[in-house]
């Protein structure tokens, strides 16, 4: 039986106690620098489609350690000027899967790229990208690969290849690298915080029912989803409590949005089971730059879906003067 | 315990017994000319996006009885000449949402309809189509709704309104009435044979893990899902299996089949509780037109999703010779 | 996760915040007026069994819209004098069944009255009453049928037939218009109180573990059953949440509870998931007549059954004074 | 997983290969003579109620080692000569609950007893009979007390019991011996099976998706319910599955059913889970008398409920002559 | 729906309510003594296996009233002087199961005693001890088998089985009486405090996750498992709750706990859905020995299995001075 | 709806139609001697316990690609001349967990040594081995890993871990290399097939209801458990299942009893859901050594547990010649 979670008005002046290490930034400063130093190429290659209005690349480019990250990279075949970009990160276990699945940010405009999250994509939708790192002996799943030291955890790689990502992006003649905005629903909304958090050229991040907010409080009140991994995991490691929450604390979104300033839309779910609304809460209180969030308040972990959508392409059309 | 399917080999030769009225023709030609009777207004209506390459309207045509019946109809911009149709229907429970979500087909070149059916849309996707023989759109129940009588039985009214669809759509000008095609899944790849059955402006259908295929035995093999209702309707109205198996012949998309003559892409989910592979290969067997089907031997009702998509697309750009 | 719900002695004194609309009274004053023009037959007629000393009527009365309304009148076959009436509603799904399943009312010296719901009847005991604003007795999702527009709801031909039903039954001349009691459990005891609240011929009420109570708050502690209906629809119309309780604060038995005269004997299941306790507190503890009520403390929605039936034989045949 | 039953047409001519013992009348034999050595005072209380037109008896009778055995005895207050006799088992883990929820037999002109099967009663309906025999280490449940030795198997005391019952009734004036029937369902129609074979005075039995026949295949196809009783105490007891087949030679139905005599109406739900069709057609297809039965397709164990109970009506009034 | 269950740091403050009756003690004596009278036989006999460093005894005594109850005693091969002894009890529905599955205190060089639980052993690990008392009409399940009579209440005979069998155990010359201990898990853990609390001769107690404990608060908090049989059983016997819990007042072992002296190492789950740790709580917080407790944060009723072992052996090879 | 499973007979006649690849000898033979040339050193470090009678070791050799591997070696402190060793491999997710659990091989003679699974050990017991190696992305669990390529899949190197495990063992002086046996359940029990064949000292292996075997056949009837991974990984990746099955053959068990010449042990639950009894008699029927098999007929994945074990026990002591 989890714990009931917190209902308004009590969430709307939630304040997470996660700890922010000393090192927090010195930690994230190395690990992006020398992910930097292992440049390698970006390939782009054209995809055939039956697409006529929009164009469809295959990007490669080098993430963490220099490995190869894959994702899809869609655009209107018409453009003026350099595009504003949206780049999505994808929920646990799915991957970018196939191109035409998601037109409506290239439809509107944008330069839109739909990012592997390396080992995964083989749940509910697939993916093209390996992890070539190991792990410690794990739960089956992501969440505590590498758990017990925080250079070896599978988020300092996800989030690396986030940063990464835009590197690989900015440089291309048609992106206008004043205007990047990050997107992502579960884990992919906790990348859009971390990446917002670690790259100042981000200008605007919309996380919708994130994941990875206020460890402590969400593996105790989500009833299902991976959290409970971390569960599991100390059912077994018994002894091991105490490093995990260490690790945890240089990749919790709380610590992350307390030192973000891009422009931010959320979205929560009330009756979230996956991704508590504490949690989200947790983040959404303590986010540092300007915000707004949306509430759906009998919905679980689908969350807003397209109506939270169409409220994103009105949001950052505006906010990045996009014009029909 | 539902009793086990049939696997490969004896699939593919499954021959469905169900039996085909004697006034089956009769009773759907009377049908289909009662509902052009009651012809009214096609509102077409630009709905505004952020979309910029492509358009989209919300049509309302008359359907059965005269009763108003939403869709989007989405299109290029850009466009020269009349455009090729692809109307899709919806699967149980689902509505026509909203238009930004599929976009490939319009981006593909193509005039697409999301159509609602009536009375439905309120449990995994909304819609906006009351069923005014019924009430607003609600929750579950549509498929015992009459079933004691082949006039109130409610796949009577949605399957004249896949025809009256297409009725209200080849009177646009900017509409190939020669280039017309069917699409969707479950429930909507049910409506997909049957209209295309009933309708010989119909040139190539695309129906994937259709439902209402051979009910007898489709009702013993399914282990969840809507043909269950009618496990449970009888299993209280234990005195009414006759008059409701005889009303479903009329409805049952074997007998569509065998009258149908267009092009057909047919798929089938080999793990599918929901609609079992061999209900499917009644009606594929059965069919008489021009056929062919892709099997996805480890999936379940979800069926092959964007994979069946991409082969869609190129299979109709194809058969329409619509090039790039 | 619903919410846990209140405990005693909180249960005992909770307050429920349920709006009364200013024209409450006014909508069903009209209601009931509109539903006496369409008068129509009242026929009865024997029904054959093997049962000796009762005897069965197959009852069909014009209900809200002059809609025909089933039901079973079961009375002593001696009788003298005028008899008592109880009428009973029954619960989601049901319908009135067979004749012979419940006699003791009438072997008790009482005329019993079991009324059809319209439309239901087909998930746990059959029913015989179409719902002609909708269609044959189907599978569920009447909660939210017209549920955005208080004319068209479901709960207003509901109520009125129960009012209706009473007009037809006291025309008869062995029922004694003095002594009218309502009964019913779940669904079939929110029609009790509000036919109990609209209908001051009405005597006494047994409403056990109430439905259609404090929608708000039992929308969000209720953890499976049909209040569960209402989540479903508004996770999918994210956009109709207001409209939907508006209207439902018409039908809510708060609110009817508020205006009640009649004796009353409540029941409450403390482990009811199905219908929350604090639910039914909310209108209890807002009922204005005489009132009672029996705890279960360690029963779901199940209930006192025929522990609490023995208690209303022996509370009614007191209160109306029937001696053996 | 269970093995997947049998449907029709093999249902109808499938032949069960459980073994009769050389000494199963003798065993048998043996054991109601016993028990009728120990007889004791049968004490028939008036218990009152609000009832006026029926009469309720609260009876206890010495069963198998003269232990106090409960019934209801319900007959209608009005009487001349002498009445016929139904007598009804229970399901498995009920009791002989509250009198007045079953009056129909008493309303149509028959004496009726209701009688507790010893040490169940706290499951789904109120019992008031203890099992003062104890029992081997069991898997909580009575399918299994005392299996491994025929003489302690929690069975031989009740079907003893039933035999004793009659013992008890045909002693009373207003009973008509000559007009015996039991029924019952699940347990209680293999209590009906096995008293019927074992006492000639039972003139017609009706029992409903019997339980206990043919559990050797029973077994291995039931998905659910109390046969799995059998299947986790073998799953830990693994050197006891010979012994224990063997008692249940002593027990199971299909051998009852072959030496017995008397009429019979059975019924079948063909979707059962709990009582697999196949092991009723096992005991069905051996019964010796004269029989029908009643197919349910598309229930499960709740069988046919007021159909069959209307049909048993029907049937037995017309076997026993009981005219109106 | 349960209740949430407390979390720290109010567990570790909770002070339960739980009654204590006036002649508890004299319950307690009463019960001991008469059972001391019908002493028996002690059998033990060497059970053959491959085991070379370790032997086994398999051994029978008697238990409450007389009834013979078996254990396996294993002892290191090698032994010098009388040697400490540990007592296990059971978890429920288990039994001693064979005897190499549990060797590490033997090795560790104590007296190990492996004791059925009388009329268990049939659900997950397999027992040899019969009950031969019989019970009132029960759940099927031994926590309600005779509970509306102190005396015949099953726990009665296992509380008093665990006080004989250090009677007939330290009647063994290789047995040290100072220094016996006694552990358990879940009902295992119950057994080890009430026995603990009612011989003067225990000197430690390792009860894990106990069950029995704080009965009113652990049945309203518990999600699954036998504490469940308790609300089944109430919910049916509607009319037995109070007389129900007046029996349990003999048998919490909160009240054990405050009698107690002997030395105890507890542990508790705190995500336990089957025995809550505010019941666990209750009792230790009770507890009137010394005490300490472990507490497994994010283990289910599993709690700390080996970890909770190793601890134990470290904890009493100290406390009974065992050295290498 | 998996498929329904053989029973017996046709079990004991089931021929597999796994294919042999033709390389599959030389596939192996490189990946053991690339394993060999990686050596490193094997340390033995004394573990600490309350253990009087026995002792522990923990045990890190070099497995593949000269990964460090974990395993607790158990031994009988007092030991004269070589010992039999037996090595156990664990079920899926477990870990070599604390050395106190298992203790009666060493009690019985045997040196006993118990291997972690590399990456495993946190599901139901812990390990301490990690995985060094990465993987295609994959589906959370083992059963995926690198399945694309038979060079990286994930049981080439738990494989070969076995077989270097042995080579670490046979160098320890107080080892018999003559009387070397393998056991394991599940995961462990395939492992012990695969180990094994591949490596000629080996002189007995006891395969508990093995996993890995006639991979297309466990896949198609298993209805829960590890092999549904493979259903998951192929629903998402609809164009991998050549690919997949292809590298299958090299790791299926089928493969690996063709070569086989050790004394086998097998054991078989014909109720296993996880592991299906026509996949464990895949391999058994196929098995080229000498062979016996034991069936647990009413058990599901859990099989014969201690049950077998001690007639493991006895079958190994006899065949090793270990006399007391």
């Amino acid at each position: 039986m989890p714990f009931p979670d917190l209902t308004q008005p009590e969430l709307g002046v939630y304040i997470s106690n996660v700890e922010m290490p000393e090192d927090f930034d010195a930690f994230w400063q190395t690990t992006i620098a020398q992910a930097r130093e292992l440049w390698g190429d970006v390939r782009i290659v054209p995809e055939p489609t039956t697409l006529k209005v929009i164009e469809v690349f295959d990007v490669t480019f080098p993430g963490f350690g220099g490995h190869p990250i894959k994702g899809w990279l869609i655009l209107p075949k018409e453009r003026k000027g350099r595009l504003p970009l949206v780049m999505q990160s994808i929920g646990y276990g799915g991957g970018r899967s196939l191109p035409h699945e998601q037109l409506h940010w290239a439809a509107s405009g944008f330069a839109y790229f739909r990012m592997d999250t390396r080992g995964q994509g083989s749940v509910w939708s697939v993916g093209a990208t390996a992890d070539p790192e190991g792990s410690f002996s794990s739960s089956p799943g992501f969440l505590t690969r590498g758990v017990l030291n925080k250079n070896d955890y599978n988020y300092r790689r996800v989030f690396t290849d986030g940063v990464r990502a835009i590197d690989a992006l900015v440089a291309l003649d048609f992106i206008d690298p004043e205007r990047i905005a990050l997107c992502g629903d579960s884990q992919g909304g906790a990348i859009s915080i971390a990446a917002g958090a670690l790259d100042p050229r981000v200008k605007a991040i919309m996380p919708d029912v994130p994941f990875l907010c206020d460890f402590r409080r969400s593996v105790a009140v989500a009833s299902r989803g991976p959290y409970l991994e971390i569960v599991r995991f100390l059912s077994q490691h018994r002894d091991k409590s105490q490093p995990l929450f260490e690790t945890l604390r240089y990749f919790d979104c709380v610590n992350f949005a307390r030192q973000s300033r891009a422009n931010a839309l959320f979205s929560v779910a009330l009756m979230d089971e996956i991704c508590p609304p504490s949690g989200v809460y947790g983040a959404y209180n303590a986010y540092a730059g300007p915000k707004s969030i949306v509430e759906y308040e009998f919905n679980n972990h689908e969350g807003g879906q397209s109506f939270q959508e169409r409220r994103q392409m009105a949001w950052l059309s505006d906010l990045f003067a996009v014009t029909s």
